[in-house]
């Protein structure tokens, strides 16, 4: 009886940020900020790919971060070290992003104002933002964030089968970054099965092979998310 | 407005499934079966870790493994091939395991039966029930399964900063299985800090490392889950 109600307010909920995030989209379009939405299970390299993601968009794309996290903000400190510039957002206990906690920062970032998400005049332009999800691989793909374009991780230590067992997250996303590819030889991971195992859930997902620790791949992916962003500012 | 709503129906569902979680527990007192919650993100190795604690825990005690997914049945088949006991419980979407999903479970290996969690007279005698949790280190944390004992693993390649980002988790952890620790040497983990960050979150937790791959500190862990359940069948 109990597990039948959870579903119901969730569907409620999930109906209410659907077209939250709707709106949100359409007031980024306005702003001509392009929104990123990055997922993964904890542990799996959000930041330390970010890091690398850095050197490789400067002078390419103005973009900054948003560190969601439940608590701490060690994730925030390590990418304005990095000279991004970046925010953290405390979920207070959530286990995920909606489309009202993304306005928060994105507004915290001076971009949008008010709740018609209007542009801020005169404010700092950026093509980018990245919002850096709560490390989860189930919650935060029920949760529409407003974004522009949706982006998971799976690390190799994390193994090939995670597209298997956490479906809805394959489903939405539009690039699978496998990830911490230079640890390869030590885990039992089959490259080839991970993009079966993905193409399953998402015959339209773009699988792309990184290491943020050797630069291996970031090129490709750096050069992949500038002409997502330029075709949606044309 | 939304955030505050879901907060307070959360709050709601929390004291009805502590409540009932208090219900289970004494059944499986009266049943005599130790159940324990083993919880970790995605891919930290669950499965692995208890295929070898299968090998240790051999002629000590009589065990059972409930494998809780959204999806796949790849991780009962993986412990049924191994020839410990198994059954798999998809959540249907959900992301943790409530009382009353585990109470299933444990129906469904015959231990207990009614919503007066009577234990099935004539069944066969299991010590020990292993839940392991949907991969997830947020959600899970929230939920009293109605175990006798809370574990969570976090693998090497996770990083040492997972409880100062996830503290609920470690908060209400009784044991802490730091695994993968043969990747050690790939890895920036610092074993010193990922203790004091655990301890940080909760001054009584007992942190043990292992190597579900080498076999390095799983005697150790198969002697202290032994003891926790000799003690409480005392």
């Amino acid at each position: 009886m109990e597990e039948i109600k959870i579903i119901e307010l969730k569907q409620s909920v999930f109906e209410d940020n659907d077209k939250d995030a709707e709106r949100l989209r359409a007031g980024l379009k306005d702003a001509g900020v392009f929104l990123m939405n990055l997922m993964s299970s904890p542990g799996s390299g959000k930041t330390t790919l970010l890091l690398s993601l850095a050197e490789k968009l400067a002078g390419r794309l103005d973009w900054a971060v948003m560190e969601a996290d439940i608590d701490s903000d060690v994730d925030a400190a390590r990418m304005i070290d990095a000279g991004v510039r970046s925010v953290q957002l405390h979920t207070g206990g959530m286990c995920h992003l909606d489309a009202d906690m993304t306005r928060q920062g994105l507004a915290e970032l001076g971009l949008i104002q008010g709740e018609a998400d209007r542009p801020v005049a005169g404010c700092e332009k950026l093509d980018l933002v990245v919002l850096e999800n709560v490390g989860n691989l189930v919650c935060p793909a029920e949760f529409d964030t407003g974004a522009c374009l949706d982006v998971t991780i799976l690390s190799v230590p994390e193994g090939d089968d995670k597209p298997l067992k956490y479906p809805l997250m394959y489903e939405k996303c539009d690039i699978l970054i496998v990830s911490k590819i230079d640890v390869l030889p030590y885990f039992d991971f089959d490259t080839e099965k991970v993009v079966a195992n993905a193409l399953m859930r998402n015959p339209k997902i773009d699988v792309i092979f990184v290491s943020a620790k050797t630069g291996e791949g970031m090129d490709e992916l750096a050069v992949k998310i500038e002409k997502r962003v330029r075709e949606w500012q044309e």
